[in-house]
């Protein structure tokens, strides 16, 4: 009989209806000035998931154990980043009313605050988990309030402060870490802290957000912003699984991952595994 | 509204039951000892096939004026190309059944045989339009029957002598050339003599296979075989609209992309016109 | 002696006050949906533009008989094209205003209207000559009306009709090629009526911008939209040559290089003999 | 004088005659439907192994102080693996019938069962230590019997229980892991309890497989299927030392490096090292 | 039976004694300042070659018909370059010395110096037929005497004026193309008047050496200087034969290839058929 | 106001005459005979220097806190070894003259020798800190002296016993690993005993050499010769800053990145951290 083939991310091809996940690409990177590419990452990231297992040997569960729905990627015009947040804010506004889980495949990190300002909408008591080699926290970037390296900072302009809390960060402008000291939680370098950082939320919802550059360059070179000195695989997927396993998060992201840097396949099969391993654990 | 995003050819959304011509498919290269990639041609035709526009101004046709339904890949177990061919001959044939005019994107050459059986069942009076480098004439290779350096030799099986037409052929062995003379007709170096070839058939149902390396490995690096001295995109694209044109045409593959030798897209946006101007004249 | 080393393009090491070209970097590629890239162009160009002669054969003149001065690479926001053609503007209209030539080295297609608004607010009665594979005639892209996709339709808003001469087209949509008909003169998939185009023009003065896509994709793959069937080195190199002799070019661009699409360094070459070509010959 | 210039791997230059270990390349991957490649693997890595020096810091040894004759790479029928797996068991019958070692350098995994069945025949009480990110014990794959992916489930049909030892499994499905449980040793995750099950082996002849992606992709990115969360090169070496100085080792292979995804050169120069290391310690 | 796999340039199998062509490597690139990597050339024509057939279509021969020993590559001291053209030197006076004719394979330029000076030892009136897009007829480079742009100066040394024949010139300096006018023959741009160089030379012996860079980068994009502008495949087939049909080619080489720039493996495939056709017509 | 845009590494835009340090590139590659690239260092280093922050969040200091003047690059004859180390010498000499610090941009660690000759000259208790993969002491490769693999042997030729510190050394053939014993200080496999050599050297003027192939290579991929089981950025970084801040070091250089290895630019993002990080402590 003639079918048409399967092409979403292995294994999440339920229907919108009796989905618990609604996972959707955002192939956006267009505020990025030096190298572009985290567009090409969610088509990339569908397609090598066929490489790998639907079964984690870690948590001894599989995603046909799930019902997850792979919306595909969504259309945005380049050159219009409002425009580009608008679509993403309403298509994880849309998710979160049916009662949903909005999972997006990233894009460069700005696309975070169009999927946080749905989030916070319906969850004011919103805390954000940051996963990041960068502290993107400028207040503008080359004259821009909307960009990859001022993401956060947006986000704390709509939950205030002691809301964020950010692991394994390495990088950033002198005024960055300053002003951080007073606003966010910050720890830097490594995930340590993270228990910390769970106790103080105590049960309100989290956005987590992981910003692959996290890991470090020889486990992750498909990044146009490789960071030395970065976290390991096995450091970043027992600090997301204590995230996951307090039930508390009502939507997630992973971004940033470049194809393009990604000669060897490698940094696109890791990231498929780590998307593997939040559903499995959310 | 929560859509699936679209993942065809471009516009060749049309649904199995209206549509005039079935596209899939079919990424094999099992066979290829030398260089393999062309496992990789359908899905990057398809992603790069949003890079080209539906418009030809060549024909002053659009895409969006004919009904064409792409069923995605089909797939296959590695290491056993006779499963391989069952396989596609299976899907031929169901497509010829509706009436249908299949369209099948390889992959190496050796996947022609198994749509060629489909169409000489239906068709027995079945001719074979041939671009290619090669002469594919090969009765065994390195002790095997399926290769794809045999492939019009086991087409020639199947419809026996006088019913291939070959054109732009630049490489085989001297037995090849020799066997050739009295079995088939090959017009070497260049696509010339093709209305004579024409004028034999006489309205009998054509199968046009496209080897694209036929063409000059300027214009078409991606491939693993590259050959010197071969047709541009002009004399390609005039020759098969020529074939087209009689109407006669029951079936139809182009294949021997390999992406993999492809850096800057070229050859890839190359072939989706070549499948974009064919699938206007059919 | 420690003396900074050069980091021009070849040989265009003239101050500005001397120089009677201006050449800059224009890197931005900000609307670009599908493949970026032309970001790089400029600091490619440069680093390449040691690697040919400063001598032309053809032209038999070298670049150290002029004066011209190399500004290096603006600095842009992205995701914000309408602040990116507002420096270009300003920077082109005071090289004007010095009665200098600006040469500016894109970047994407769009950044041609910054400079094109400069020269046509000095030259009311400015033409535009423009070498490309694409129309660029849309109103709209993806719900923008800047954009790669729409740069020669936002030149007519200031030209008005007959002003804008089109060469070596051969893809867009249809309304575009319907379009075209009552306002551009468009000589499709080749430079025939170069001659033709000069002549109705008759001395007023011209802007001329090369989109490098009107080459082949086999002698210029490094691009980010390769169409087959396009025109040679040789061609572009003569009619260039045709419209810069006739004293009357005003400002002039070169652009759509996308090293990341040119693995051999052969089209970023032939890029710089092209500049040195125009340069040599204004 | 005009002397012929040496190909073979570093140093391993003896005559069959008087070499202890017969090396031999097996180049295939005919039964890998995803990411082709480790055909290329034999020849990259004798190129690459002029680039490491004959001598080991590690062990004080130098391959010159050893006889190793490089019969370079045996030549397949790509698309009929059961004919391929006949020509390695014969060519390794017909070494260790000259009691002599085989060491073979793969190649897909699929290979080793060729000389698994050549070692079984001379050494009935053959055990197989296999280091290797995937379990490869499915009973089918894709259809078929013979694949990588179930190549050491070919291998348990020979042996039986209790004879196969597998270290830094990390992926396959939930039955291949269930059924591990009852049929062979598997030491999850890392290389721990080695000297437990050469303890178990107790002096019993040894084959030893090792693919190569049992490594962390970081430090061996050139494979098809890379795995995160792998173990490391001091790791993997300290373990083939324990296993080869036990005196046991009867034949070996290293399989699965795919230059295609090397690009740095460094997975094809380790890969050279660990068999370096292994030659010395045999 | 345990034979050592062939690793000569396909069919060039043939004993130093019997053969008439004596073939080696000379992968030196030295003196290359700008973009190196001809010295990978040798091996790498020696690994495609075995993708091109042994027989001819041009000229219905095949190379089993003839007696070709492929020496493999010498070994050379990178940084002297004195010491590398006299091993090149001493190489080919002993193949001369034999009767029979060297054929290098480069490696830069400068290689032709080494094989030149052998054979104007034996053939006092010894001239130089040179395909290259380039004069190479600097005296000096960056102060050096000894450089791939020096070398056809260095070889006027030996053979004082007009006994230099150059064809495809396109690049160079001024003083150059000055100097060329009194001392060579210089045939701009193309390969016309190749007959009119063989009656000048009139039956003396030629050394025949061919910088693949003559070739369109469009063709040949391998190569560390890519001039667009050049000639076909076809037209310098052509021309070669020509030359060698003259019967007076007593040694040749063919140079400038650079895998590293050759991404599609298309300019080291039509390496191998220019070398295959010049060893089927000397 | 039109100005020229930075070219300099980020932030070392002092003038000379106020400079505490002079940063120059040395590209040279030339007694390379395996993979060249490292040519190609400097550049791409101060372009990749762009995608780094100025500030260090390890040591809170910001290069805009110093004075750096970057040189840009010294122009070398390849293909004379001696002639490019007189030019480096000859800038050393200069910049120690006024009493700044030389800090140099390999380029092969050849470059180093030249540098060293002038600071011996300056100091003559010198002392050299090398941390390497590879031990460098051969007293010929390949017939030549000077050479990358006979680099610290020729700085003992100057310095003589016990006044060379090398740590991470894991490469060399077994004379050179003999001689080490009783001429240098030799610290195997890792960084292990930096304190040690700063109490021998007690206060001694230093020059530092960092070949960056110390490292391991899953972190540093970019280099022509990647050696297994390396250190890492942090222990680097840390013994690094260990010698920086004796204040006694008199020169520096970083070398061996070849950017031709490094796909992701996670290598050359790296090179461009260890180098803010030293000028910061220097």
């Amino acid at each position: 009989m003639l079918n048409k083939a399967r092409q979403d991310f292995i294994s999440c091809d339920s229907d919108l209806q009796s989905a618990q996940i609604v996972l959707f690409g955002a192939p956006f990177d267009g505020t990025v000035s030096y190298r572009p590419g985290t567009r090409f990452a969610p088509k990339a990231i569908r397609g090598e998931s066929f490489g790998i297992e639907t079964y984690s040997p870690y948590q001894d569960k599989d995603l046909s154990d799930i019902k997850v729905c792979d919306l595909g990627d969504l259309e945005f015009p380049f050159g219009n980043p409002e425009a580009v947040l608008k679509i993403i804010e309403d298509t994880s506004a849309e998710i979160l009313g049916l009662n949903k889980k909005p999972f997006m495949v990233g894009g460069e990190h700005l696309v975070s605050l169009g999927a946080v300002r749905a989030a916070a909408k319906k969850f004011p008591e919103l805390n954000i988990i940051h996963f990041d080699a960068h502290t993107d926290l400028r207040d503008e970037y080359l004259g821009q309030k909307l960009s990859h390296a001022t993401v956060m900072r947006r986000c704390h302009d709509i939950l205030g402060d002691a809301r964020i809390f950010q692991f394994g960060i390495r990088s950033g402008d002198r005024p960055e870490f300053e002003w951080a000291k007073s606003h966010v939680f910050m720890n830097k370098f490594n995930l340590n802290n993270i228990e910390h950082a769970l106790d103080k939320i105590a049960g309100a919802p989290i956005y987590m957000t992981v910003d692959l550059d996290v890991l470090d360059p020889s486990e992750f070179p498909g990044t146009g912003t490789p960071e030395a000195g970065g976290v390991s695989f096995e450091e970043l997927r027992r600090a997301l699984l204590k995230v996951a396993e307090t039930g508390n998060v009502v939507a997630c992201d992973v971004n940033e991952l470049s194809p393009t840097y990604d000669q060897s396949g490698a940094s696109t099969a890791l990231a498929c595994k780590i998307i593997r391993e939040i559903l499995l654990s959310l």
